[in-house]
C-alpha cells in the first residue's frame, strides 16, 4: 500500500492526491496537522526533513517528497493515462504551467512564511491574508494571460487532455476561491477549473472531503 | 541560434546557462534589467506574461519558460550529457532537491515578492535583506539536511553524476554568498557547490562574468 503523509488544507497534497486518484492508484493518508505544527516534530523530520508536506511512501523506501516531483515519478512509473504529453515542447509548456502555480505562486503562502510574516515583520492577521490573497490571485492573472493568448490550450490547459497543469491550476484555484478572491474575470481559468472540479479524481481529492476538515465550505483556507 | 532571455543576477537565468554550457548548445542571451522594471514592458511581456526571465526562444518557435521545465526540456532534447538519473526513483530524487531550492525558495527572494514587502508590507532595505538572507539560507540549511542523511548523496547531490539538483543548489548558493550568508557550518552543500563552481559550464555562466554585472565580486546580490 502507498502511503501519503498529507493535510486537509495542504494544496500540495492535494495534487498528489488527484493524481494518484487520476491514475487508480491506492494509497492510504496520513494527516500532519501543519497549522498545529505537527510537521516540525522529530518524527516527522525524520519522514521529511523539510518538515513539509507531501512526502509518498511507495515500497516502503525513503520517503517521495515535492508534489511535482511526486507527480513526475507516478507519470514515469504508472504511464496510463498520461499527465503529460509526448512532444517534448507541450512538456515544457505544461511543466512551465504546473511551475507557474506549483513554484512561483504556491510556495508564497505556506505556513513558514505566514509565520515570518508575523514573527519577524510583525504583519497582522489582515496583511496576512492579504499577502496570500495577492499571490493566489496573481498566479491565477498570469495563467489567464498564458492560457487565453495561446492557441494550445483547450478545454484543459494543454488541448483537451488532462494534465499536471490542471492539477496545479486547480489546487490554486481553490487555494483562491477559500479565501474569497474573485475569479470571475479569468474565464478561461475558472472554466478549466470548474472542468477539472467536476471530475470524480478531483472530487474525491477536494480539501474539504478529507478528514480532519472543517464541515462548512466556508470555513476553507488553505494552505 | 538560440536565444534566452536572462539577466546576470537571475539565478534561474544562471541554471539555464548552466545547463546549456553543460550540453554544449550554443546560444545568444540578451539581458532583461528586472531590477529596472524591463520585464514589465509590454514588448517583454509578449515573450512571457509572466514577466520573468529566463525565456528560451529555440527554433524560432514560441518561448519557453520556468528554469525547471527548460531544463527538462533540453534533457530530452539534448540528452547527452544527462542531467538527471534513469532509475525512476533517483530521477524522483534529484527533482525533489532541485524543487527545494526552485521551488520552495528561490521565488520567495524575486524582485516582484521584493517590491510588496517594500510597498505593501512597509519593509525597509534591512528587513527585506533579511528576508532573502533567511529563505537562501534555509534552503542550504534543508539541503544540508537532506543530502547529509542519505547515502545516495556524493561528490554531488546525487551519486557522483551532476543533475540540475546540483544546478539548482549552486543557484542558491550563489544567492546566499552574494548577500553574506555564512555557510561553514553547511560542509555537504559547500563541498559541492565547491566542486561545482570549478566546472567550466558552472564559471562562464556565473552572474558577475555576464554583461551588466558589476566589476567587483563583492557587489554581488542576486534575485
Amino acid at each position: 500500500m502507498i502511503k501519503l503523509y498529507g493535510w486537509w488544507r495542504s494544496l500540495a497534497a492535494y495534487r498528489v492526491r488527484v493524481a494518484l486518484n487520476l491514475k487508480r492508484i491506492a494509497y492510504e493518508e496520513q494527516m500532519v496537522d501543519l497549522m498545529a505544527g505537527e510537521q516540525l516534530t522529530k518524527d516527522f523530520k525524520a519522514i521529511n526533513p523539510q518538515a513539509a508536506v507531501p512526502a509518498l511512501i511507495v515500497d516502503e523506501a525513503a520517503p517521495l517528497t515535492q508534489s511535482l516531483a511526486i507527480l513526475e515519478y507516478l507519470e514515469e512509473r504508472h504511464p496510463q493515462p498520461p499527465l503529460l504529453p509526448s512532444d517534448p515542447r507541450a512538456r515544457a509548456r505544461v511543466r512551465s504551467l504546473a511551475l507557474l502555480f506549483a513554484a512561483d505562486h504556491h510556495p508564497l503562502i505556506t505556513p513558514r512564511v505566514n509565520r515570518y510574516l508575523a514573527d519577524s515583520l510583525g504583519a497582522d492577521d489582515a496583511a496576512r491574508a492579504a499577502w496570500s490573497r495577492h499571490w493566489l490571485r496573481q498566479s491565477l492573472e498570469q495563467a489567464q494571460a498564458r492560457l487565453a493568448a495561446d492557441a494550445a490550450s483547450g478545454l484543459y490547459c494543454h488541448g483537451d487532455c488532462l494534465s499536471i497543469a490542471d492539477i496545479a491550476l486547480t489546487s490554486q484555484w481553490l487555494g483562491a476561491r477559500g479565501l474569497g478572491c474573485d475569479t470571475r474575470d479569468l474565464p478561461v481559468v475558472s472554466r478549466i477549473a470548474d472542468a477539472c472540479l467536476k471530475l470524480d479524481a478531483f472530487a474525491r481529492a477536494h480539501p474539504l472531503v478529507q478528514p480532519g476538515a472543517p464541515q462548512r465550505p466556508n470555513a476553507s483556507s488553505a494552505s
